[in-house]
């Protein structure tokens, strides 16, 4: 048997693996609740815990790529729609967008929060990059005259971390209402 | 010593220092962080722990009392607006009370649910009428056409509990911007 072949099989299959725990932790951790155990990750991956063990030493640091995996996908969304021809439809989309998968994403903030921190590390890092794209939609939509000249990011991201918040709640119905009044809220006012 | 006359000072003693121990247990666990016991509540209370779990005999217990009294507090001021002249500014002015001094109301709430919860609680059924108290002012400021009149309570309130999490961080000045958008976007809306 060629050696070097071999090799490379076993690498695809331990990526094939790291997806894998990442696609099924991503749901275990985001549903949250007591049953929510790298235990219950290896089971429903079907492999080992030591295989997760193996690739994530600690439940942090599989929570941490969890969160890592999903702020980066969020920021190359927002990075691709910054060519869009319509960049108020893009930046208010890419909000809605962030708002309605953010039940789960929450939920692992705070399962990671809960178990041990990721002060400074490679989570806090990847949101910060996608704060910046989302700064980076909002001056083009500010541009285009979409949205009001005199909001900042600060008070944008603030927007948007507490309707997330919000929409990690029940009442989803609710949650789309209260986005129509931030959006209008968001647009430039009349001539007052 | 007349028996009833003493009976008497020991129950307004006792009352005086129930009082004391909320006051306290609403600074020791709004600040939040490891130091918040009920040990902490004691000693800055000046009496001995034994007095507390007299008044209080859970930790549970004691926050409750503390949230019950918040909520409480809040919905008569909300009732006291109800009479106002301009129904729109006691509605903006109410909204922007409640979530400037969120931040320990929510450090209360979920210190409350760390030590065991409050399903179906006093503390559940006096945020119940807090949130009527606000649906009635809601109903007064849109009937005076200063709030859009397709807005519910429903979103309303998940507005004031976002917007109150929101306070509960660090970034006070992008939280009043917040404020703004979202004041702007429950106004009534132009001919579009």
């Amino acid at each position: 048997m060629d050696r070097t072949g071999s090799g490379r099989v076993r690498r695809v299959d331990a990526q094939a693996n790291r997806g894998r725990i990442l696609d099924i932790a991503e749901e275990v951790f985001g549903r949250g609740g007591e049953s929510a155990s790298t235990e219950e990750v290896a089971r429903l991956a079907g492999v080992g815990i030591a295989t997760v063990f193996r690739h994530f030493p600690t439940k942090a640091l599989l929570l941490q790529a969890v969160l890592v995996r999903r702020f980066d996908r969020l920021r190359e969304r927002a990075e691709a729609m910054l060519g869009a021809e319509h960049p108020g439809t893009a930046f208010f989309d890419f909000f809605r967008d962030v708002v309605a998968d953010a039940a789960t994403k929450i939920a692992i903030s705070e399962a990671l929060l809960d178990a041990g921190g990721d002060s400074d590390g490679e989570a806090t890092r990847a949101a910060a990059g996608l704060r910046r794209a989302v700064g980076a939609l909002l001056q083009r939509a500010q541009e285009a005259g979409a949205v009001r000249a005199d909001v900042a990011l600060p008070e944008v991201y603030a927007l948007l971390v507490a309707l997330s918040h919000a929409a990690a709640g029940k009442h989803t119905a609710a949650g789309a209402k209260a986005l129509t009044v931030v959006f209008d809220g968001l647009k430039p006012q009349g001539a007052v």
